[in-house]
């Protein structure tokens, strides 16, 4: 998808909501277990309830990954309902991935071609020819690490080289050598408050991924403040408190689909707000 | 697998070899094609004509992966013969992992649990919550990235901080208060030369996993003139150049099975020497 449609998509629909897929089974309704593919039937109905109010898709592959063939399958079958029904929805694999050049060509292979997905998250630490083989693809984006949202980002993103510039900096100059603001973004914590400010004079244009609003404890209204650009720039996540509204079984199926739609719907309106101030 | 379990076969077999399992379907035989699991069937011709001469096998996700199920369903049967045909090899998964602490404990499942391998490649760009959740196993390895063998390796893991600490320096250093000479591995490329000399300072009884020697241009015997220790602490990796030793179809697969052989016979005889001057 290219920058534009993406824009395009959040101005029209009023949030830069994106929406993480990380199925917990022991944190599903009981019910959804019975169904024959558990996880795939709880993102369909996470899915639908949530489309009108947001712009992107987030699986973490981890949590498919740990299920073998079965997750693998819940996930391709989940990119394939994304796609089919809501084809104008960005999504985002998030996979961390990373490795020397042969090694990272063939997980972009997988990304790019196999599941024909818009972009995926890559963690830089092996440098240049570990990003590069995904920014030769039209319209995909690489998401690199840059400031995450937990704790140990203190133990290494924020190490200062002799001239004061922090390694999260760093990562942000030197792969704007290799991309571009049309493939090219960067995931920085919802947790970092100010940082956003530190991160725009590095990176003024590009969008930034930012999760950990909601149960990681990040503010939107500090990350819009301190990161939004003109075209909105941002992508928010949010993952379990969209996906987990109420304790699992305190209600029915149809109850639990409604609870997840207002909780999209109240992040939306808060970006709604937001959007409005640009 | 213990260390100690890890070194008697180091010595009994006079090789510290760990074959790297990356097939790409371009390059085995074409007759191979024909099998029902290509990549299975390839496999278990490299790992029936290797095993005698290694200690170690390093499937890498990547390969797997870019084939969707059916890439993955050829990771669980290799892995599954080799631990039952083979169970005295270490396996490591060669995945790059590494995300906030919930994810990654989704991530040491798969890997540890699920297919009950004993090691895993880690991603060290997001800290301590990021790796200690691989660390909760017991008899389980974290192989963390230190200094890679590749060029982008220059990019930050070379970056020094004001106190003249290269970042991979500080990984090392850091990660020594994570994890244990028992449950840590670091990554070390083979092209890195004396940088082995750097690395026995901030880690000098850490086991290594080294690739780079091959096709990446990385020398036996530097690695193991600057970074060998007592009990050896260096496991070699080798992809390419024992997978492909010759054209791929340029004679019949029982000579081809017989040239693999040799490429490893050969590696494990330069070893064995090394392990003489010990």
């Amino acid at each position: 998808m290219k920058r534009e449609e993406l824009v395009n998509q959040i101005f029209s629909k009023k949030s830069f909501l994106c929406v993480g897929l990380d199925i917990d089974l022991k944190k599903i309704p009981a019910r959804m277990l019975e169904e024959e593919e558990p996880i795939f039937a709880f993102n369909k109905m996470i899915i639908d309830a949530t489309a009108p109010y947001c712009v992107a898709y987030k699986p973490n592959l981890a949590f498919y990954e740990c299920y073998g063939i079965k997750g693998m399958m819940a996930f391709e079958h989940t990119i394939t309902y994304i796609k089919k029904v809501y084809p104008t929805h960005f999504i985002i694999a998030d996979a961390k991935r990373g490795d020397i050049g042969n090694t990272s060509t063939m997980y972009a292979k997988t990304f790019f071609e196999e599941y024909d997905l818009d972009a995926l998250t890559v963690a830089p630490y092996m440098g240049e020819d570990s990003v590069k083989p995904f920014l030769e693809y039209k319209n995909k984006w690489v998401v690199l690490l840059a400031l995450t949202s937990n704790k140990g980002s203190h133990d290494f993103q924020l190490t200062e080289d002799r001239h004061g510039e922090w390694l999260f900096e760093k990562v942000l100059r030197k792969s704007r050598e290799w991309g571009h603001e049309e493939n090219m973004m960067y995931v920085v914590g919802a947790t970092q408050g100010r940082m956003f400010e530190d991160i725009r004079k590095v990176a003024p244009r590009h969008f930034l991924l930012v999760p950990g609003v909601g149960a990681q404890g990040g503010s939107l209204r500090d990350v819009c403040r301190y990161g939004m650009i003109e075209d909105c720039g941002l992508l928010v996540n949010s993952s379990r408190g969209i996906l987990y509204p109420c304790e699992k079984d305190s209600c029915g199926i149809e109850r639990y689909a409604d609870l997840v739609a207002e909780k999209a719907k109240e992040l939306q309106q808060e970006m709604a707000k937001e959007l409005e101030t640009l």
